[in-house]
């Protein structure tokens, strides 16, 4: 797998830098969109539960797969998991909405970060394997798996 | 290439289901916005339109990418291009239309439900491979060849 | 490097086409939306801007991937910080804008082009090795990062 690191970890890295930005501008339309939602069609609120699905969608595919080819495939599989739950609960939750108030722009915050999280690491560890020789990569799986149960905390 | 494989057919099933819920929620949308559409201006058409392909675009790339890692390129880049020469012809009506009545939010579904079939009979074909041992690549990839003519017909 | 690129080029080809057709579509709504600015809130600024990013963001990553798979890597991630950059600079100048006109909706059109071009080179490169046997990557690539360079310019 290291071989894999080694030809893309430039572009992963690129990648998580755009994910970041991605995540600055949707707190811009977070921020901005706050006192905004007005009555709205049932149309028009599924239109744009969908929109902001389809925004987030490349986002977390780039973060799933530099996650799993980057670290471990296993943990960004289940946390690729929880995020579908997620994105499904506040489609539906969207969409029954007939209040004013509809959930924000931004869901699946915590999943993406620790996705995100995963790719600093495996990059990380991997120019440490590089440059100095030594592969924390055993302890850091470990750590990983455990830590990926911790999301189904709600 | 089953080494490859071995390595994100995890990921590639997330995918899958993220694709599936995708067409869940664009479903969702095509229904309700059925009696919706009013006279639109040329602007509005035009970005509409790029809008419902730009929506389905990462859908439509993560599905060939994996059709064509887990089972084989040839298949997949060739229903590629006739997604895209769908929706090219997807585009081009729903510029020309001036009626009422705009074509739907959804195009190229034969297309893409052909890519996840590849997708689903590829990570079958390497479960099988890896806990039985038999091998039906051989078979299946006949068949998919032969199938991807199928897509030709209108 | 090419065991990878064997399995892949298709696929980049066909990714290619797609990336070519995405820009004929955004340029019919760049052209369509020219006389169309009209008197925006703050929020609707932002998610436009937004939007206008978001739906280049696909596109953007599966050039810059395939740039850096099928020819070289180090080129393909710094034309993809210049793109992050101009990026962060069409949002923030669309935000703090006050009058009547704002930016368009095409932006890092060069960047885009020099990852598309150095797609096709490493393609070419690829075939013609394959079936010529000359390689000219070497060559290719002492180009590609002097050109690379010169994205700077503004």
């Amino acid at each position: 797998m290291d071989y894999v690191v080694e030809n893309i970890y430039l572009l992963v890295i690129v990648t998580l830098i755009s994910v970041l930005q991605n995540a600055f501008f949707a707190q811009k339309v977070e921020k901005e969109g706050k006192a905004h939602n007005t009555h709205a069609s049932a149309f028009e609120r599924v239109s744009c539960a969908n929109r902001n699905c389809m925004d987030a969608y490349p986002t977390f595919l780039a973060v799933m797969w530099c996650a799993g080819l980057c670290l471990r495939q296993a943990p960004a599989a289940f946390a690729g998991i929880v995020y579908l739950v997620v994105r499904q609960k506040y489609f539906v939750g969207y969409m029954g909405q007939t209040s004013q108030s509809t959930p924000g722009f931004l869901f699946g915050k915590r999943v993406l970060f620790f996705l995100l999280l995963m790719c600093i690491v495996g990059i990380f560890n991997y120019l440490l394997t590089r440059y100095f020789g030594s592969d924390y990569k055993e302890y850091v799986e470990t750590i990983t798996n455990a830590a990926s149960a911790l999301l189904l905390i709600p």
